[in-house]
């Protein structure tokens, strides 16, 4: 029976993994999207986040008949807990992302340029927070988690330099106003799906160390 | 034991509407704040989300504590996963109003103007949407929940119109650029503060009907 119950309970840990996995290929879709200019790939994008959406029912209820079936206490109720949240995470980087694919598809139809290095910089950091999110979560590494929180503030930054810049040049160049406008909210979705990688990296400290780092509690 | 175990679940259900009492009430004043360009009350809106934060954390923890104490099942299982998702939507739910307070403080510097229309309306149906969600929640009732799911509609075309209004406004005159950004920007959190109310309603729908709505499952 507690073989099974840990079998279980892993095998729910290696879905959110898939998951993740997803969410981390649609960003890098959409990115790619954005620089190729492929209304294509913006597409996928949408297509990926229907399949997150499905998948993230789908784990929700299984965690809740894993609760039923096994009643678990201590850290491996934590860990089911975590799993949900992080579920809803994940699902909400498939939004951001399919709000990225919506503002980069109306762009490209106006035949705007949106491939600057400063978005292509913030998705690489944001790439690499998703990545290091999903191994502190395999690995149960609090270490790792720890990382993702700093590279946050550098996300922040990044997307208050972008719109700083973004509103300079618009009030010199009124014809950039849809392009520069797309810019600064693509910045805005990034940083938010960043900021889901942070909400799972603090899950899995929550976790592992039974430690509630959320609002500012730990670093 | 039946009997504590029912009254604690009744507990955390209390407080999750308390807390779904201080995110409608911290909408209420960041919109005052807007309205009568008021730097006190946007000081007031991040008093209340740290408040707000602390329950969160609170709550989860609480809710981990039942599920480890009863190990319930069926509709109770389902009550407190549902809880602890609503939990979370209202904590971003003060998020969105830290981030327009944001916002409104920076736009009130410069000596910005916000206080428009169809700005007024988006606050007072999503105001509506979080207390007819609240409702559902309180007296479990899936047909109140449903209405917000209508509501959220509206206010996703009111955000399309501010946001091409504003585009429009900015392009024929460059001196608009912050003030028109900043009530696009604020246009699409209190969009994303519906976003999460109707969350909550399909949140009750679930846990009521046993139906999962979420992504377009049922209406």
């Amino acid at each position: 029976m507690e073989r099974a119950h840990t079998v279980q309970l892993e095998n729910l840990r290696s879905k959110v993994v898939d998951m993740g996995t997803f969410a981390r290929k649609a960003l890098g879709i959409v990115l790619q999207a954005l620089v190729e200019k492929r209304m294509d790939l913006f597409e996928e994008v949408f297509e990926i986040e229907k399949s997150i959406n499905q998948w993230h029912k789908q784990l929700d209820e299984e965690a809740v008949e894993y609760l039923a079936a096994n009643g678990p206490v201590a850290r491996d109720l934590r860990a089911v807990v975590s799993l949900v949240k992080i579920n809803t995470d994940l699902e909400r980087m498939g939004d951001q992302c399919v709000n990225v694919a919506y503002i980069g598809r109306d762009a490209l139809r106006l035949n705007l340029d949106l491939n600057i290095p400063a978005i292509r910089t913030m998705f690489s950091i944001v790439q690499e927070m998703v990545e290091k999110s999903l191994e502190s979560f395999v690995k149960r590494d609090s270490q790792i988690a720890q990382k993702v929180l700093l590279m946050d503030d550098e996300v922040d930054d990044l997307k208050k330099k972008v719109q700083n810049d973004m509103i300079s040049e618009m009030k010199k160049n009124p014809d950039l106003v849809e392009r520069n406008l797309s810019l600064i909210l693509i910045a805005r979705n990034i940083e938010r799906f960043g900021d889901h990688a942070t909400n799972i990296s603090e899950d899995v400290i929550y976790t592992e160390a039974g430690q509630d780092v959320r609002h500012g509690g730990f670093i």
